[in-house]
């Protein structure tokens, strides 16, 4: 196993050890959150936890469902905890996140929950976000103009594509994935790139972040 | 013929007096923009206009295909001019949009518009913003979160019934229309609830008005 794999695996089952009996627990998304969904339902079989499971995407309801958790929705539940991945994270714990696709509802879930923490290899840590691009959420028939307002903000859009087909995301739309030079306030450009009309929800997450656990190569690493 | 409808009449067929030949037109939606896609209709058929048409919702792409108006799309013209209506109109002329439920893709076509002109009967003009409810689009998962994050905001929100079954947007989604006291910003309360995770788009349009046409007793009245 490749040391990057083994840092995921290591903040994934850590997390795991966060979970308490009882807890409503937002699912994130992504290939570090498997993980910990994977450790959830061993726990969840040997009864040494009973908890439900707020999924943030159709690939974590799949997982979830597949590892035996006990599933449930934001209508009947309040999250108390949320255990979500991030494609890069920045020293005031900013998050750039979306590379899956599942951005909306994982922001609708992680900023709702009580507790919000971020599970990732070091590979993800950075000085300032932008080293990868924001995945914006847009209603199909508004991309070219969201596209032209994304320029005005000094972004590079480009379609996210499977194949030949643009790729559909779990509503039903389209993903964008703006490259930006520098982002130098997030909270900012997160709300300037909500405000675009056509955009349905944007991965800059600048709210709600509680904790960071970071898997390096010597260990856990606890950013707050 | 009751007064308010010939004052929607006037303004309709008025904006179709404003339409030039070679225009590529955002059509709005709803019983006041009705007249005035019917009177285009009537001008190609006459050969008095070759136009463009770019429809803000089902209803509007039905009703100008029945009216013989050739359609296009964003992804390949811009808009020269749209012609909406509005729920709600104040003096600085903000608006109140989407009680047909298509305000997202209203404000899609008409903030990229070059020139955006609304059209209403004289019982839509308030002194401020908030005697009708805010329609907000929401993603049907994210529905009892956006509530509480609205009544944070002071807006006592109700889902859309179309009799027993939730009210479906053209993009699949729910509509909440949310009572305030009061608007004292409208501006800021646009980009408020647009940064609600789970907020598609909300029916306050703060920017981009150039002219609203009003139909009254007295004829029409153009506010600037």
């Amino acid at each position: 196993m490749d040391s990057r794999t083994l840092q995921k695996k290591l903040v994934g089952y850590e997390a795991a050890k966060r979970i308490k009996d009882g807890q409503v627990v937002g699912l994130g998304t992504g290939t570090t959150v498997r993980y910990f969904i994977e450790k959830l339902g061993e726990k969840i079989k040997e009864r040494e936890l009973d908890i439900l499971g707020i999924p943030t995407s159709y690939q974590s309801f799949l997982l979830a469902k597949n590892c035996g958790i006990p599933l449930t929705t934001l209508e009947e539940h309040d999250v108390d905890i949320a255990i979500d991945g991030a494609d890069e994270v920045d020293k005031k714990l900013n998050l750039i996140k979306g590379k899956g696709g599942a951005h909306t509802q994982e922001k609708i879930v992680d900023y709702s929950a009580k507790k919000f923490i971020v599970i990732v290899d070091e590979s993800k840590i950075v000085d300032e976000l932008g080293k990868s691009p924001v995945p914006v959420e847009v209603i199909p028939s508004s991309l070219r103009m969201v596209c032209e307002n994304i320029k005005k903000l000094g972004g590079k859009p480009s379609l996210r594509f499977y194949k030949y087909t643009p790729w559909i995301s779990d509503n039903g739309n389209f993903i964008i994935d703006v490259k930006f030079d520098s982002i130098g306030d997030p909270s900012r450009l997160e709300k300037e790139l909500n405000n675009i009309p056509g955009v349905v929800e944007n991965g800059i997450f600048s709210k709600n972040v509680d904790e960071v656990l970071v898997g390096t190569k010597n260990g856990i690493k606890v950013l707050k």
